[in-house]
């Protein structure tokens, strides 16, 4: 099964994996998040083959999680900005780093302040009903008919 | 540059990544979570080729992500569980289930019920400090020094 195939199953999980589950796409993402926006920085930043970093950023304009924008006339020259659908991302992003954090690097690479209260923000996962932070084991997955059904062949 | 030299930059999210941005990894993940444990219930489930399965079962046990289970003796079968690590991955999985639940799917396979409140559960990400909701645009990242290096080579 080819990964585009990943779009036709019917879970949420496949289809975001359809998007960003290719490699590289997630610290494109990192540096989109970072405010990098030129090929030029991102090339240099991941140290990634030119032709690979074209095709990833391609992939997220296609899929509207960038947005490519001229910002020079002569020559030619744009930037790649996180679009509403981008940002929403974020919380992926930061769970991934989080438990990199935790389990992968000595020290944390990047700390996270939450300016509007000034602090070091540790972001948590929350119930949205009852506000206590989520517990996997916690949680029932009620599952709908029909899904993670495979597409027909 | 392989992917596995993600495991060697000094970033959380490349290192994360090292681990679980194998195709089909996250959806070994959200079996594990939904319970599921054994060789022929991951491959049918998924309906992904066994040597693939295998691949990606035994380098998330390597990687103590997933822990291998003897449950019967004669002849011998072995289950898959998830480890604390392994249940620290959930917040990165069911933030990207909530993405593709917005942006790739009609309606959510999944609903997640918050059994000690009994309610369906929208999990929110929240700064640990202020408990506010996580606004990307609010976070200003610190980074520390030599974070995103690449590996000498």
């Amino acid at each position: 099964m080819r990964h585009s195939a990943l779009d036709d199953v019917y879970c949420s999980v496949a289809r975001s994996w359809a998007v960003v589950g290719e490699r590289w796409t997630m610290l494109v993402l990192r540096e989109a998040f970072l405010r990098t926006r030129r090929f030029e920085d991102f090339q240099r930043r991941l140290g990634i083959a030119r032709n690979v970093l074209a095709e990833r950023l391609a992939r997220l304009v296609e899929e509207g999680v960038l947005e490519r924008r001229l910002y020079q006339d002569r020559p030619p020259r744009h930037e790649y900005r996180l679009t509403q659908k981008g940002l929403d991302l974020y919380p992926a992003l930061v769970a991934l780093m989080q438990w990199g954090d935790r389990y992968a690097c000595t020290a944390p690479p990047v700390t996270l302040v939450h300016e509007p209260c000034g602090a070091p923000a540790d972001p948590r996962f929350v119930c949205s009903a009852c506000g206590e932070e989520i517990d996997p084991r916690d949680m029932r997955p009620e599952v709908a008919e029909g899904a993670f059904e495979l597409p027909a062949r």
